[in-house]
């Protein structure tokens, strides 16, 4: 389902994704509509920022609405208004980073609903049925996140890496199973997660697993986890001549531009990141030179020129001044974290629409 | 500035308001940007839901960024984005209900910067000097406000009258010091206030001492303050026969669409109010036959229709469905409190629609 278009001098590449949704080009970044919507934005307000694939969190709709309300309601495309493909992660992450949890045994995750309390198990088998029930165009399978317990360290590691193999091969088996019906066309497509930490030989064998899957793509995972910016690169960096080129890989969690350009430049075709939209519902805005600006801050309190005269964006663009910005900032309105929003994210687009 | 152009049969008109900003046809509801915005709204989407004339709040803009910055950035127009014209209140109702009153003299009224802790005195010709820095086009004259302490009674309201027209005359002469040398298509419009609580008597003098100066309008204030409908509507129908056919009639706070109704039949031409984007935000809406509907309650959580099937407003026609809407609400997404503003904001559009 991936077809490779152009290298670059650089290392990366340039494609096409086809999912059942429609087809993107590659490098691309998704928006992470947590909830199915990207914080403060309407779908076509993020279209207009040049993404074409939406990340939504299985964790969350699982816990509310719940992907059956969200199927009775014709999926997540007709529940939000999206209508490109959409990626749901495994929640796998979520649940460890997230909730407390009870107890994780081969079967799978037990943890509690934050709200409700309740105890909720989450296994390979329950992702996949949760994943296509919320109608997903990329599946992502389940894995076992360990980058967050730095303490637990080595043994659990090399554990985490097994099980994380173990369970990709429950969510390969359940996925046919439950997309057998499906005409080819109509398949969402699978991902399997490569994790290993920082260490480079656990590394190498899972990417080397996932990839040896009929998988679709590769995640790495378990990256951007608050390991160093030269860790991150230095890991890039060997696993780039090891990846399989019919498969589409996907770098978790990432979407800083200087670590963007260079996984792109490793051969990375996708990327999530909550940092954006956070970052600018904070006032943390990106300008030219990967340049960090904080619109909060006094001195542009008479500041007339846009947040960036060289962006393209929808809010540089309509004239929203930095003064204005930083006021309605002040003031707590929530149009300045949408506006802001959309600057972020175009910036992240537009690195990656050098590459394409 | 004010040109009749059709009287209805209940007793209401049509006309058209001429501005420097722009000829705006009555009646109108002007949406509330308190800080120079409508919460979460851009300007274009507020210009979508039928609204030509914003109210923004001369208090809240005084205490930040302040109409120094503003003026110095352009004046409000280019400072928020919004072309039409704006009305900015004097402060006088903000003082009363927000802040710590320090004194009220003949002079003004010393109030306390609830942000700063700093004493600010606000004055009639205080007042017009900041509406005209911040670029207002219809500017309302300085009143004192008691509605909102109905304990003083009696007595106080005599004053409040006295003091209110006292002040509008300060306001007058302000305000034509001031724009001596705008010519006369450049000067803003200003209106004066009527006051008297429900007492009868009180009002009729007001509103005919109002009428008798040179303003371009009259709003009638301390109303929709806590008293009881049929008070009100008691007191507009008291009131409909005094009216200048000249003056615009502005009724102050009301935006409640029974209100709105019966104030239009009675000769009203202008409302504002935070009802609609507040109860918007809350997830409170109107539908069809003036009837509320809260879209935070559990039965709308699998319902795919729009919020209101006959609704013409961007939100109900995007095909926004109650349970995606309901989610946003559940997940406190601004997005929610966004499109349900737009909702309730066409919804008064269309009731004033009905009447021109």
């Amino acid at each position: 389902m991936f077809q490779e278009v152009s290298k670059h001098k650089t290392g990366g590449r340039a494609g096409i994704l086809k999912t059942r949704a429609a087809s993107v080009k590659t490098p691309f970044f998704m928006p992470v509509a947590t909830r199915g919507a990207v914080k403060s934005l309407e779908p076509a307000e993020v279209a207009a920022t040049g993404a074409e694939v939406l990340l939504a969190n299985t964790y969350h709709l699982h816990l509310a609405p719940g992907e059956n309300t969200i199927k009775k309601l014709g999926g997540l495309h007709a529940f939000t208004g999206w209508n490109g493909p959409i990626l749901t992660d495994s929640g796998g992450f979520q649940v460890f980073s997230l909730s407390n949890i009870r107890k994780i045994t081969e079967e799978g995750v037990v943890f509690k609903d934050p709200a409700s309390g309740r105890e909720v198990l989450l296994t390979p088998e329950k992702s996949m049925q949760i994943q296509l029930a919320l109608g997903a165009d990329i599946i992502m399978a389940f894995d076992d996140v360990t980058g967050l317990d730095p303490g637990k360290a080595k043994v659990r590691e090399a554990e985490a890496v097994e099980r994380t193999h173990r369970w990709l091969l429950r969510s390969i088996a359940e996925f046919k199973k439950l997309t057998a019906k499906n005409p080819k066309s109509k398949r969402p497509l699978l991902f399997g997660i490569a994790q290993g930490g920082l260490d480079k030989k656990l590394r190498a064998k899972s990417v080397e697993f996932v990839q040896s899957t009929e998988v679709d793509g590769l995640g790495i995972g378990g990256l951007s986890v608050g390991e160093g910016t030269k860790q991150m690169h230095d890991m890039l960096k060997f696993l780039a001549p090891l990846y399989d080129p019919a498969k589409t890989r996907y770098l978790m969690g990432v979407g800083e531009p200087t670590n963007m350009r260079f996984a792109i430049q490793h051969g990375i075709d996708m990327f999530d990141c909550v940092l954006p939209t956070r970052n600018a519902r904070h006032g943390s805005l990106w300008i030219s030179g990967d340049k960090k600006l904080n619109l909060k801050n006094g001195q542009f309190a008479a500041d007339k020129s846009p947040i960036d005269k060289t962006c393209d964006c929808y809010t540089c663009q309509q004239g929203y001044s930095r003064a204005f910005l930083r006021h309605l900032f002040k003031m707590t309105d929530p149009l300045a974290g949408k506006l802001a929003s959309i600057h972020n994210l175009r910036y992240l687009q537009r690195i990656c629409e050098q590459y394409r």
